[in-house]
């Protein structure tokens, strides 16, 4: 076998075999094929796809290149979520509590922030003691005692992803359908989990730009997950707009927190009811109708708040700022940007106010930034309100006051006030399950 | 400026500028730009093209990679012939001496050949002595002295196209008509003639399997040219069978001097014939009719004999195997193959007759592969001929008696008999010049 062959093969829009992809990622990972040949794979793979039998092959032969998670010392079943990439998105602090104590354990790995998205392990990271690297013993124990945990990726899940990330990354590769697929459920499929529910985000703050291309990437996905053997669903929701009023890590953990109180803003929290409710169906908790009064009661009981306490106090960190919010530590510096015209919000770019976040200290530029925990925004005014001259539209958190200038300007530039009200979009776009599309 | 800002460009369908491609060609040059960017980018280029100024730009970047050879140390004009390369191409050694009897320069750096095709310089070291390695003030002086020189590629012509062959060659990324247009033209360009003729080989010998590619082909390199300020044009010629009857070194020499004596194989003379009288148009030598007139006139002559002794003399060869071919060394060992049923020749598989060739020794596998110079074959039957069982088709030479099984195989293989005779076919199929195209 010949990767010259293969390369050939694609570039006249043929399929390739199990046998072919399984080669073709040994040897790459290997280092006994040359980048610049699996780059030019790529750029045929952009111009003329996979079909449903090749993107398993490489989903399984990328997951296989490194350790295959086994939580069988988990009892029950174990169903993860996975999603996309947001701005302000803290739905895994919210939905994993729920489905835990409504009896479905969740043993997550998570990712940190890179860029203008957040990443749930800083957040994490934001509560006092918190501990995210966990040993596998130890994660396991976590678990089957609270029913959830969620950490930091460990151990060497999938490196052919990353190899072949880093080489789409610089190669105009990455928003390949097809591609995206296997780099996300190769890690899913190693991550060992009976059941996974796919976040698929959409819209300006967002990789996938438009509703088409997120089912489209969501029926790749549900359509991998399937063929491996896994309990499969994906929700395209919306992130046109940052989901909730905070962005930043402890701004974020305070929001989910609220949310679980039952005090959560509207959007955030009918998102992680039917993210909760589809994880529940999933594991087989019953009717959608059940599963969601299941997930309902979670949050009224108060079960699912105990839950993330326990996890918290588990994974060595502070229950009092879960408990008491205010307890946070909170920014010295706070400035207010203003509505400079009266008028209706009719747009606010998701991923502008992820980048102004990251500005004041809540992100990080590289891998090796630090983080401010107690930088953020929170948005007093999103899409659809009024406003008038003078009204506070958001207030900017940070530790460093010389970081406001730049961040307010990027803010106010994220942020369309017109005379018309806009229309008013959906907060979940569709359902795509192994059976078909249903579009809400 | 950034390479992946290029490749992601050209991927989306647009057009890069001149000075991105100026920046691109010189960076990757330097080995700034790495070869997994540049494979992405040619991938892309592939399936999206690239318009005439593109083209025009890159082709001069890589002319511009390496020395500009500068002719004005030759008098008069100078015309230039390429061809695409095919099998029994003993073109160059019979129209060079036509067109430098007539009045015109040629000054011809040629190459050697690699697989199933001949090189001119190959086959002009087949004559004893003849050196094909001169520096620039002998090869000066042989042009202006006998009015040609033939000689293998020297200095460093466009080393961006070796690095960016080499790449394709293993990237699944030859085979794109831009791309060969900016090969083939910046190595031309930088040869420094004032004309060139291009003779776009087509059919199974041949890299260009269609009329129709060939023309397209044409029109991109008649294009460059153009715009670089040359005379051009192209001749689509018939390499569906090998042209004449000799394959192999000496063989066809033989054969070239047979047919500036006069006495060469008809479609041989004709597509010499026609090859000369454009190169003569070009160079301004009058109407078309006018120039055909000259060419024919030079062989009858002897006009055309005489410049070809002249050159072999001037670089050292022994003009005696010129003058009487009959000297020339012969291979040991003759093999005949012999028709194996009666009917007509319907093909022969030109690209299988080079390889047999090669197998009985005229040819080099790799870079430093000895040549045979008496290894060859002479074809007694070609398309179109009835054939009786027991005819011998071929003659096969070589010094290597064990060599003769394998080829003769593959000769077997490459010539088919059929019932029916096959549709004549055109020697010449259309000229492109900057005018437009002229189907025969």
């Amino acid at each position: 076998m010949r990767m010259y062959d293969l390369i050939m093969k694609k570039r006249n829009g043929e399929a390739l075999t199990k046998e072919e992809i399984q080669y073709m990622i040994t040897e790459y990972v290997d280092g006994k094929i040359p980048d610049y040949q699996m780059s030019a794979f790529l750029m045929a793979v952009y111009f003329k796809g996979m079909n449903e039998e090749e993107t398993l092959a490489m989903t399984q032969a990328v997951a296989h290149s490194g350790d295959m998670v086994d939580l069988s010392g988990i009892e029950g079943m174990k169903v993860d979520k996975h999603s996309t990439g947001g701005v302000g998105d803290k739905t895994t602090l919210v939905i994993a509590p729920i489905v835990a104590s409504c009896g479905v354990k969740v043993a997550k790995m998570s990712g940190r922030g890179l860029g203008h998205t957040g990443g749930t392990v800083d957040k994490m990271e934001a509560i006092p003691g918190m501990r995210t690297s966990l040993d596998r013993e130890e994660f396991f124990d976590v678990v089957n005692k609270t029913g959830l945990s969620v950490i930091g990726q460990s151990g060497n899940l999938a490196p052919a992803d990353k190899k072949l990330y880093a080489l789409r990354d610089v190669t105009a590769t990455v928003d390949s359908i097809p591609l995206i697929a296997v780099s996300i459920m190769s890690k899913k499929l190693a991550a060992g989990n009976d059941g996974i529910l796919l976040d698929v985000k959409t819209g300006s703050g967002a990789f996938m730009k438009t509703v088409e291309d997120s089912i489209a990437l969501a029926k790749e996905m549900v359509s991998i997950g399937e063929n491996a053997g896994k309990k499969m669903a994906a929700l395209i929701t919306n992130m046109d707009i940052p989901l909730g009023h905070n962005i930043g890590n402890s701004l974020e953990v305070i929001e989910a927190v609220e949310t679980l109180k039952g005090k959560g803003p509207a959007d955030l929290t009918e998102v992680c009811l039917q993210l909760a409710s589809n994880m529940l169906y999933l594991a087989g908790k019953g009717t959608e109708e059940a599963c969601r009064a299941l997930a309902e009661n979670a949050i009224r009981s108060g079960a699912a708040l105990e839950r993330l306490v326990a996890m918290v106090e588990a994974q060595g960190g502070d229950s009092e700022v879960i408990l008491n919010p205010e307890k946070f530590e909170k920014a010295p510096y706070v400035y207010e940007v203003k509505a400079e015209k009266d008028g209706y919000i009719t747009h606010i770019d998701a991923e502008g106010c992820g980048i102004a976040s990251a500005m004041l200290g809540a992100g990080r530029e590289t891998k090796e930034s630090e983080i401010d925990y107690t930088a953020g925004i929170i948005l007093h005014k999103k899409t659809g309100e009024k406003v008038e001259k003078g009204d506070v539209l958001a207030a900017l958190y940070t530790s460093k006051e010389e970081l406001f200038e730049a961040a307010a300007e990027k803010y106010k530039k994220s942020i369309f006030i017109e005379e018309e009200a806009p229309k008013k979009e959906p907060l979940v776009y569709a359902r795509v399950t192994p059976k078909g599309i249903e579009k809400y």
